[in-house]
């Protein structure tokens, strides 16, 4: 039986220091007294957190607008050149990286396209090194570098940084996050904590923290991508079950007479609403320009591709339907191909969901992702500033500065 | 902006109670080295907590067996036959009675079956309170009734006691909390604490309190009565979703080309796997004695009844794999019938699972119940005790003793 070890003055401060500095982050800037209102601490306490986190250079005090009695007043806000994680998104046909401030700021971003298909592990490690001094060339020197976060399309063992499989990037049992670690460390002599994640699950904890579900305590993101990926976020908390094979959303059997799936079963989401699918409905062969072209036509001709989308609408339907009868989310953000073709599916979607789920109130609410950044890029920000936001003077100590 | 109100040396005793009361009722008798174990307090803590619940009436120190140097060791216990709750499950063909005591002992328990179809709310009343009046005769003068708790087939809002939905009883929008209340009061005086919840998620919490999964932290439990529930707890909370809609496990779609479900939509999963669907592809035509007659059939003729029910087992496989898929729970017990036709789908069900889940450690584990109760039953005599187990002392000030 191990007890806790007891709560001292010292832990207390390092947990009001992150509270302070997760709202200022998560709801950009606030006067003194919103942190008073927010916290329930007293006021000399938040002022003196307040200078704390200032001289280790994670905020700043300026005059904001509006004070009241026609004095400007000052608010705390972060200081978001100066301190930042960077982001990476490794997509099957694209690599998309990020600089991303405290706060939230995206501060620079790179789109590297590759071939769709098997993606050798050394030659994305390759394209996020060559990625990383790029997007050092766009920050200011003396900035903090505080983190790495990384979206994999698979399945990952976020605390050992270990990628159990990627299938389409033909990856099967890959210690991801200490290979980075390593190649960081003989590139560029250091590394900050590296955050791997699910794509989705990432994307589904960017739309709960800043994006479309922020007033919601449960969302579920779904990718679309070449397959279907899904995050599910309850309480605040990833949803990443028994097995860590928790959101495996495309692989929910909607059409149990549709095509064989590659993971053995038939009729899986993604058989009926992956990129080939649509395209297949619309009349496209697959292929890499395929779907831009398919885009095209689209916004050419709405009402034809209305039409040929009606199946592909009914099985997202189905889709949808399951995860309101099963986890009942406050919201359902569509990302990925699926945000791009919803406005020529969104009737049959929601007709589709009336059958089932005939009273307004018992739906989730469906939406389109609202960030700058694809949300699984944007949540892997979020990870990579986890351990600042839990404990911020401690990490600053670690953390590596620009020169 | 309220504040919490500070932690005064009452709210720790009382704290403290609870969590040493809790561990009693969940684990059985133990010594107070045992609780100090457990609790992480010290020997002489214990001590005045067991003695404050010992005076209380809840708990007795008793000779164990086995002590260390030869010596008979005390234990402590709780006092189960003094202190009891009882739990009704509002079954569609039947309800069922228990007086339950603390600890989870099961002092006596009333089967009254009733023809299928609607139930008047008055008739269900009146089944409860002669079911209490024969309860009470077979406990203890002087026994403390702490709580009542009622399972339904249905969707209720467990705060307010308010029945939104119960289709196989008949019931829209019923105040039975209320009602239940009122109608103890006029017929007996008094009346305590009454909680509703819907079957299957009381279900899901026995089985995870007591059951099956007491070593899991997640469990999907599978009601099957005319159709199909589910409950789900998800780190020891029962997940009711964003409208109260989570769990419609029965509404899942497994088979889009099914038969119209009355929900609206078709091939739910209650359309493929619930009873008259089992019937049907036994041969066996709906009605009263249907099912106890399919199950005799079953027990003469196992070989033919797996080959009949191969594809009610195909379905029933579907929708375990799609709950993997989606919320990936350490456990899914099958109650009702679902647990009676079992042993005659297992292969069928396995062997749809191994067709998406190819490794076993991404599997869910497949249990039958294993309760001395019907889950629900059980689960609805967890959640009278709920309030007792929260704060002991309080809760005795306000239960009332047989007379």
């Amino acid at each position: 039986m191990l007890k806790p070890s007891p709560v001292t003055p010292d832990k207390v401060k390092r947990h009001n220091l992150a509270r302070v500095l997760r709202y200022l982050h998560e709801d950009g800037e606030l006067s003194r007294s919103d942190l008073v209102f927010l916290t329930g601490l007293n006021r000399s306490t938040i002022g003196a957190l307040v200078s704390d986190l200032a001289e280790a250079g994670l905020v700043e005090e300026v005059s904001g607008v509006g004070g009241s009695r026609g004095r400007p007043s000052l608010v705390v806000r972060t200081n978001s050149s100066r301190n930042f994680v960077l982001a990476f998104d490794l997509g099957v046909d694209r690599i998309v990286a990020a600089a991303v401030g405290l706060g939230g700021e995206v501060l620079a971003t790179i789109h590297r396209p590759r071939k769709d298909g098997p993606y050798p592990v050394k030659e994305a490690i390759a394209a996020i090194l060559e990625s990383t001094d790029e997007l050092f060339t766009s920050l200011p020197t003396g900035a903090t570098w505080a983190g790495v976060g990384i979206a994999i399309p698979g399945v990952v063992e976020t605390e050992l940084g270990f990628i159990r499989k990627a299938p389409n990037l033909g990856w099967i049992d890959v210690p991801f996050g200490q290979m980075i670690t390593e190649s960081f460390r003989k590139q560029i002599g250091v590394c900050p904590k590296v955050v791997l994640g699910n794509d989705a699950n990432f994307g589904a904890v960017a739309e709960y923290v800043r994006g479309a579900a922020t007033a919601a305590s449960s969302v579920v993101y779904l990718t679309g991508d070449v397959g279907v990926g899904g995050g599910v976020v309850l309480g605040g908390e990833v949803l990443t079950g028994s097995s860590g094979f928790a959101g495996e959303l495309g692989h929910l059997v909607v059409n149990p007479a549709g095509q064989p799936c590659n993971c053995g079963s038939r009729g899986c989401w993604e058989t009926e609403v992956g990129r080939d699918a649509i395209l297949s409905a619309a009349g496209f062969l697959p292929g890499p320009d395929s779907f831009p072209d398919f885009l095209a036509a689209s916004i050419a001709d709405p009402a034809a591709m209305k039409l040929a989308l009606a199946g592909v609408g009914g099985w997202v339907g189905v889709g949808l339907v399951n995860l309101m009868n099963s986890i009942d989310p406050h919201y359902i953000v569509l990302g990925g191909h699926l945000a791009e073709i919803y406005p020529y599916i969104n009737e049959v979607v929601i007709k589709r969901i009336d059958q089932s789920r005939p009273n307004a109130h018992t739906r989730a609410r469906i939406s389109l992702p609202s960030l700058s950044l694809d949300s699984p890029l944007a949540g892997a920000a979020e990870a990579a500033f986890a351990p600042l936001l839990s404990d911020p003077l401690h990490e600053m100590d670690q953390a590596f500065v620009l020169i």
